[in-house]
């Protein structure tokens, strides 16, 4: 167990397919994680638990994330928005319902998530970030038809080039995070239903 | 630079859509690792050259396919073979090619690369790889299709539940590359064209 | 005005490419299923203000939705998720938001709404109702390729002969009313994404 | 029965998946309105015979396509055009045939029908129309990508705002009773194929 | 010219994006085989004028045809009833009006051809034609997903092998067809329209 | 047998789903012709070994193939360049491996056939040629949607009427070819895998 006062709680429900492991067997720097996480959100979220099925598969996916929140310019409410028009179109009840939550905190709009996983094309945005969604939803639906025109969209709109960078690495990161929920069945935590709204 | 006898050479052209870095301005740690893989493969592959432009970027991608060949009991060729049939299906140039290459090698096949690249249904492995890439296909085209169905043929098929873990993950961590790789534009080493045929 | 002690209350914003008429303006009958539905929801839904635009129109959608929910031995929760689920696959805001709240209501499961717009196949229902739910989501998205297995499976899910019929006009008019949304931007009222959470 | 002189018809064929009523045993009003059609038509079309399964339901689309050919500046033809696009985009046999045989007629055409479900684009007709037809059909197949840009095309085509509204609507219903027609199997009066060649 | 009593007539408007040739032009061979159509037929049907453009594309298009027709065991009526079943799905205007004539004749049934230009599950033909187009249809459509399986349930639908090999030939070609006739927009004669009703 | 010096050897893996016939039992002009192309590449290509299953379809398919190469004012390099595009869209592993060994050798370029199959927007070419890819590919996936605005774009990228025409001609026998080799199961030669790289 961590030195941290507050414990992660692994829900058993938190994937269908797999089994969520015992905190108490698991390494002491999942273990940390886990209740930072915990600490910070008030309850453990679904897909770490989840993740902690395989340390080496949650050490790397929670060094992805934090390098999306952490270093980038983007703000954190585009990078949510980023994933939540992505995880709609893949159909992704995890993502719409975790990073839903998310996008409604961190743009402190309690509407903008169930736009954007019903159809980014309805969601309240300007017009910068509206292009930012249409390419990230075209690299989702149909990768192989983005040139260097969709990049240069995105340049117009205003974002730097290390910003274009991050959008594309977002948009594909969620391209195989909606599939691994989906795969393992993870469930949201009851608590993401309603955050924001 | 790093103490490794072997130098990384990042060719301008590994990626056409943002900038590769000089050498010189890298990170210790990430010159240690471009040393060490331009070492192994004799060229520095481009993919490495790409991902440079973002060191938290190239550190968690890289974790992520350490955990993937190095903890896992799939068989190398077993992910070989996902990644491209993955691949194939994303229509994605530099994995074709530069998993094309490892495929060949790993699998000990001049054939099976183009077999997984065009149509998995026509290569020659066993049945129980071919449910494996079954699986892997569906999860890429038709995510949100996948059931619990899908997960118990991988283990009628013999493969352990941790090996269907990995399988998913795999199949879906690509479902990120192939994206990110077309969003950048990375080019294949021309060295990967032509390896192991 | 009608005698209706309630009297609606058309928001502008109610839809986005067309004009909301004035209340006063409206026939009488009109005016009175405006003010029924507003005593009723305790808000005038905004699909109703919309189709004000023209009266024949809203008085032919009405009497279909009258026959969805009183002429028929389907529970209205499952006529609610029969919507949803089409509503998700057909990315329809409007109607993922106002039938997702009467979903969450009729059905009184808070989560039930993120679970069908996302994909219905992670909804918690029993096997009857993923029967019913299956069909309606294959008769949206392949219609042609429906045949009366489709229907045999239902009655086999215990679905009387009428109640099947039912569940293919519900499916098959909210691929009617998913569109029409779209196209003239409906906009759901802000009670809407709350409701029943 | 009706008083009217010309009573109807109802074929067992006239749907393969649900069994066709008798018509001493339907509500007058729908013994009346099928006596009309018949009188109107020289037999009685079998999506009335299809309908009068489910009174309710018969009422409420007959309502709807009142409305759609008498509440309208469109011409009629032009109603039965988008029709014919839309259902040729559906594969539905029934409204593919009937309507076509309507569309021959009303645009005194006798191979405007097979143009429009074989391929709008090879259609004989206007620019303005041709405009109609694609937003109908694009509204068909990729509802969520219709904009204001579409519709301002067609206002741009010299439609009016209303009609542009009924072009929407139009469209959106027959989305539905295309699908209706296939989950039912409704199968078109012999007549229907050679009427207006 | 040849020596032919009855002489061809090309329609200009036989394709649209490119001229047809005069016949005085012509080589004697194409001459000839234009006139012993055009004998048979009543009209010198559209595709023939059309791909006379090309001499040595119009010789072995015609090879081929003559190869489909008079070279298998299967009778005529499949063989046109797979190439509109094919051609519905490509959403070819001249194939589904033209061969569309030649099954309603071949068949001796005049409602057959507007089933399988709507959808082949709608027709009236047995369970070993249904199987025959169902084969055609997913060639057509989904053609790296056709596997031994598909094959075998011809072979067990009673076609001999060779057999087989004709539906496959026959659908894969006019996957060819339907794309050139779309590509330089060849009309039907109005003959083909009412042929056959 | 023929009287040339070289004799063809059909191989026996050369198609899965039919057998390949006896060279001494197949009429003259067919042996002819298996040894010509046998002298010229070095071996009996698989796909005239499995054609050669049925001698009428085995000489319409050369004359095309003849057509395409000696009647053109195309370059070769381009007529395969259009054949591998077109084969990796309809994941064709015959059509890949043996035209992209072709279009390596004509193209003197040993990367373009993987850039060609993988995605053709990859690919190292004019903008001339790549006008050519574009329509070619948008023919494969989309037939219905080509219009006489693409054919426009060849002509303004330098090709002649006769060119457009040629290009449109070897796009759509493609479509039929590959769909022939995947139902057959045509196999790549071994030698094909390797030439050119």
């Amino acid at each position: 167990m961590s030195d941290d006062s507050v414990q992660a709680d692994l829900l058993d429900d938190a994937q269908r397919r797999f089994p969520v492991p015992d905190y108490e067997e698991l390494p002491a720097d999942i273990q940390e994680r886990l209740d930072e996480e915990t600490d910070r959100a008030g309850f453990t979220p679904n897909v770490m638990s989840a993740l902690a099925y395989k340390p080496s598969h949650f050490r790397a996916f929670l060094d992805f994330h934090d390098a999306f929140v952490d270093d980038t310019t983007l703000d954190r409410e585009e990078v949510e928005m980023i994933i939540v028009a992505v995880s709609g179109r893949n159909n992704c009840l995890y993502c719409n319902v975790a990073h839903g939550a998310l996008v409604r905190i961190y743009a402190n709009d309690p509407h903008l998530a169930d736009q954007l996983t019903s159809n980014h094309r309805t969601a309240d945005v300007t017009d910068e970030r509206m292009a930012m969604l249409e390419v990230a939803v075209k690299l989702t639906e149909e990768p192989d038809a983005v040139t260097s025109d969709d990049l240069a969209l995105l340049l117009e709109a205003g974002y730097s080039e290390e910003e274009v960078w991050d959008i594309g690495m977002v948009a594909a990161f969620f391209n195989f995070s909606n599939r691994m929920a989906t795969f393992a069945d993870w469930r949201p935590n009851e608590e993401f239903y309603t955050m924001g709204r």
